[in-house]
């Protein structure tokens, strides 16, 4: 089995999978396509092999099929591995890990365009101003809270449901690190969730190979000077 | 079992888990919220009650547990009514209507953008001067083709998977409708997709109920002139 990626220091939506992946110790390769922009994109031309939407992720199994959209392959995990709690083994709990992972899927479009992730970046200058002049980013952070507090209540934390890590919070395992790149204020149990995630083995993997990278995309930098190309 | 939904004319999220609970005949009340804006909207402290979101749809069980946005109530269905191929039987198949569903779930933002659902209206005037504006929008209906041709080839019509209507024919209900009233132009096998989701009997009880509505919200008419409230 093959995950298709972007940059990790970049992509969000390929964090998911991978993470939830290397969680389970699912065997998968790696496969990179690096980001780049414009008329002769080489990632759009390589993406377009595996998916019609020319966009990563995409999981391709051994002979071939495809399943891409970060959701849809963490159905179609849930399927090929039901020895592993994916999503909660309780029915209800698995609903509400539906909504709230679907509810990140296609919202908090405020946090996800000023604070795109830059795992190698600090950013905690850029967050101060951002919180200065952007009411909007401040009321997607009181909407994550308002998310993630009564599930923590109810089920003890560190994670949403509990002591297992399971698919939704590899889904909020990228708005950990746009939180602690940019330095976001998140009430006491909502932070404490940031801290699991950032200390949970995967996404601690995730992030090194983040570190590593050095490999930074001018279109996927809006804030960095001093980076090896120049930012916008 | 409630279905807590917006405005018939103009919730597109709300169309998808409404059609295909009603496709498949599940028991179920509606309740709608209707939309309004700005500060003490009554639609937003009414549907706060039901997610914390305080968006539309939800799935309010008899017992009061809920599930929000419309690809976690798909799921729900799913596992509550297994007896119904709310998703296609095949594993595979599922997984690809999966990942077209969740790619419109996040993606097709310029056509969801340039042309908000409204049943209630002829666009077609509209439509002509988008398409001849904006090149976003044909991007979006040369991968919405992309995306659908090879299913329609792939099992024969008049549905995505074959001739059996499932959960990601809803998901794309809506934008039939955006097809039709704004007259975008499609491919013959797309545009004859687009006329077997009109053709749907949930469907068009949906369409039917949107017609009866008159219930116009400025704030989702930035076309119609005419209306009872004044466009934009």
């Amino acid at each position: 089995m093959q995950l298709v990626i972007g940059n990790k220091n970049y992509s969000s939506w390929s964090m998911r999978p991978w993470v939830l992946m290397k969680h389970f110790d699912l065997p998968f390769d790696e496969v990179m396509l690096r980001f780049d922009f414009g008329p002769g994109s080489q990632f759009s031309s390589a993406a377009v092999r595996f998916s019609p939407t020319a966009r990563v992720p995409v999981l391709v199994e051994d002979d071939g099929f495809t399943t891409w959209d970060s959701l849809a392959i963490v159905e179609r995990l849930a399927e090929l591995f039901p020895q592993h709690a994916i999503w909660p083994r309780d029915p209800r709990q698995r609903a509400q890990a539906r909504s709230m992972a679907a509810t990140m899927h296609s919202g908090f479009g405020d946090l996800r365009r000023l604070c795109p992730m830059n795992i190698d970046c600090d950013l905690q200058a850029v967050g101060r101003r951002l919180l200065a002049s952007e009411p909007n980013l401040f009321a997607d952070l009181t909407r994550l809270e308002a998310l993630w507090e009564p599930a923590l209540q109810a089920h003890g934390g560190p994670y949403l449901f509990g002591r297992e890590f399971s698919a939704v919070d590899a889904y909020f395992a990228p708005v950990a690190m746009r939180v602690l790149r940019y330095g976001l204020p998140l009430g006491p149990e909502a932070a404490s969730y940031v801290g699991a995630l950032e200390a949970n083995e995967a996404v601690r993997a995730w992030v090194a190979g983040a570190m590593d990278e050095k490999c930074f995309v001018v279109e996927d930098e809006p804030y960095r000077s001093g980076a090896s190309e120049a930012p916008r």
